[in-house]
């Protein structure tokens, strides 16, 4: 049995590490574009920022750590074509040759590609910060070159807001650019302006609903960002736009690309060509509060999906009669955290605006508490927006945005999210207290009260 | 209608506001014994540290501020007995005099009063630290004696130990004693062990397995505190060795006591007389996952029972015939959190010795990991073990001890535990990472992931 695993992160190494356990006599073959496997993406802007060493900090296996474990593992190396029909992808390595990989399956897992906007400037001198040598390189040019002083990022969700705090903790000057209205758009507005707010105290310029136009070298190593309403001196451009799901090569081989732009997978990573499977940032799936279908890229689907895959690989070639694997990916709820400067910034679910193209009817609550007791020395902040169906009660989303205990409290109503909990039940589940943690009603079942309140539902605490 | 509500904190002044606010001709009628209503017990020990500046900060809500919500309000007023025939209660006040309170309802939330052990000089010379006034008056005695060196905290619990940690703060030699061989009986051996490390890091003299015989006053203001192993000097000798349920007084009238020695309620808090309800530390309630009834005296509780007591006797009075309030109170599953010198501490479901008691057949995983992702500055340490069921895999209980990211996370398995949820449905539920809070696998699901592996279920991821 020969399995050929495109791309040597998250998903991928996942996948294959399960099968060469569970197959011993498997022939597990992974290609991988850049000199990295199995790392933390999510670590690139503390190792931009110097709170980490170096790269390898970031990698929690090397390609040879792989390679002992009974894979072949061929890096800098691409794949740019497959034939289903003859079961082999075409692979070329860093010296341009190319070859055909035979499989008996093969899993796509090469993630997604950076966006660059097809802008004057933007590709010659905008530098895209997406997988670890990117992030390397961004630290190599900022130790290198001591005359940079003015930062401009463009784009600010997740990664260009961290990336944006990393600079500053760097001394530099930063400006941070989005053309959207506000920062992060997974939060709602009235959120997101609390994280624009902890952006502008910890020193970063915040140019919102700016439209790039161009990056201009007018002279030297200065660079000039046009917009539609100015223009920024800046050394160096971060590019943090989005990243869209790597596709192109499967989907001329058939594979159905979704509504999302992402692959289209079964709940066991399938796609609709017979022998691919995918896994990671290039397939979307079920969100399972809105029930559409979603490409999020996250490591921790990308871990999940990953070990799906590979049991469904092994069950598949084990005994093609069967052929399906014991664990199946349930689909997602959209949650995620991050931190930036004070900030502790957590969501699940839907937001008001995601809520409406779902055609949901519901309401929403937002309010602020303390992150401790209110009578503790220093109680904190918690900003709270909860959103819950009329009718039902189901909860369909939390955002906090908080100066503590916030960040795994999301996993709580992340929970709810999923299981389909309704507000009512909510109220009365056995959360702890102690008063460095909240108060006697947590702050999630305070706002699930409201929202039973907000909805006419009984029982209402 | 007259409500005569016995018992002014969480769970009296809860069911008395929900009661003045929806039936605003109703009397209602509060008794307390203490100088203080609705407070927060669980700040008494940041009070004793010094932390919090004075008892009025851990006030929610003073006498006069329910009076003007439309109450009455008796302060310093013991329930003696009930006539529950009649429908009276007899109260006697600060001066002994005593009067009946005629009612139609009677809401008895008494709380719990501390234990003394029935040893030698233990009344005399013990301080117990249970309500406000005992707490500002071991702050008053700090205060007035600084010749005051030496304390001996008898029990080990979560309110001996932060005790004897507020004790160290103000600069005490601290001796915590407990006749059981590990502190914080809530938790397992080896969980607990972490906590005793980390009390005598902090400077506490940890002595377990010692049983108290006696305190004596050799000479002027020093204690002795003997006990089977030895003897200890000191100026000032706490007794946090546990609270016992208030029923005697409505046990006299017929309210059923049960196996927990807490009143036995239905779900609408009713105890087993008509017209008596009862609601908070005094009762008891079903443990959602082992089936059992316990006594569990917790903020949290009292003031949701509070609530679902409001709620039924509204709905009783108002309506003899429909007689059921909406809300019902579904039991509780063990939730507790706390903070003891660097570590957060929490809990959940059914530890070890608890499962075995019920008679389930289990597996546990232990393991420790990091508080934020390995790479991180200051990763910090994670203790988990949890607990699920063979055959089913649903989650049974778990336990946390860390330096970070613990105390809300203990709700997320709180909720599965509550709802019923198994191993293999949570290794894929969505939740939140970055790198400040954890790693890509939420420790709750590697524990997950682990058990069902253990308990050999399907699928492991």
């Amino acid at each position: 049995v020969r399995l050929v695993v495109v791309g040597g992160d998250a998903a991928g190494m996942t996948a294959a590490s399960h099968v060469v356990r569970a197959q011993t006599d498997a022939d597990v073959v992974v290609v991988e574009r850049g000199p990295y496997t199995s790392y933390s993406m999510c670590g690139i802007p503390y190792l931009v920022g110097g709170e980490i060493d170096g790269p390898e900090r970031l990698v929690v296996r090397t390609p040879d750590e792989f390679r002992e474990a009974g894979m072949t593992v061929h890096m800098g190396t691409e794949a740019v074509a497959i034939d289903a029909a003859a079961r082999t992808v075409r692979v070329r390595d860093a010296q341009h040759r190319e070859r055909d990989e035979p499989y008996d399956a093969l899993l796509w897992a090469a993630g997604a590609h950076p966006v660059v906007p097809p802008l004057p400037g933007a590709a010659e001198h905008g530098l895209v910060v997406h997988t670890l040598d990117e992030g390397e390189r961004l630290r190599g040019v900022l130790d290198a070159r001591p005359g940079i002083r003015h930062v401009v990022v463009v784009g600010a969700g997740y990664i260009g807001m961290e990336l944006a705090e990393a600079l500053v903790r760097r001394q530099l000057d930063v400006t941070l650019l989005d053309m959207a209205p506000q920062v992060m758009g997974s939060l709602d507005p009235d959120m997101a302006d609390h994280v624009q707010r902890a952006l502008e105290r910890f020193g970063i310029r915040v140019r919102l609903g700016e439209v790039l136009l161009a990056i201009r070298e007018p002279a030297g190593q200065c660079r000039e960002v046009v917009t539609d309403r100015g223009a920024y001196r800046a050394e160096l451009v971060v590019l943090a736009v989005g990243a869209r799901p790597s596709v192109d090569v499967p989907a001329a081989a058939g594979c159905e690309v979704g509504v999302s732009g992402a692959l289209r997978v079964d709940d066991r990573m399938r796609t609709t060509v017979p022998g691919i499977w995918a896994a990671g940032d290039c397939v979307e799936a079920r969100h399972l509060v809105s029930g559409a279908e979603v490409n999020i890229q996250l490591g921790t689907h990308a871990n999940k999906q990953g070990k799906v895959a590979g049991i469904d690989i092994v069950a598949a070639v084990d005994d093609p009669a069967s052929r399906r694997g014991d664990a199946a990916f349930p689909g997602v709820v959209g949650t995620a955290v991050t931190k930036v400067c004070e900030l502790e910034i957590a969501r699940t679910g839907l937001n008001e605006s995601q809520a409406q193209a779902a055609g949901l009817e519901y309401r929403a609550v937002r309010f602020t508490s303390t992150a401790r007791s209110g009578y503790m020395a220093d109680p904190g902040r918690v900003h709270v927006k909860m959103l819950a169906e009329a009718g039902t009660g189901r909860l369909l989303g939390a955002q906090l945005v908080g100066t503590g205990n916030v960040a795994k409290r999301i996993d709580v109503a992340a929970t709810w999210c999923q299981v389909g909990l309704t507000v009512q039940q909510a109220q009365l589940l056995d959360l702890a207290y102690s008063p460095p943690f909240g108060s006697v009603w947590d702050v999630l079942q305070v706002g699930a009260r409201k929202l039973a309140r907000e909805l006419r539902l009984s029982p209402v605490l």
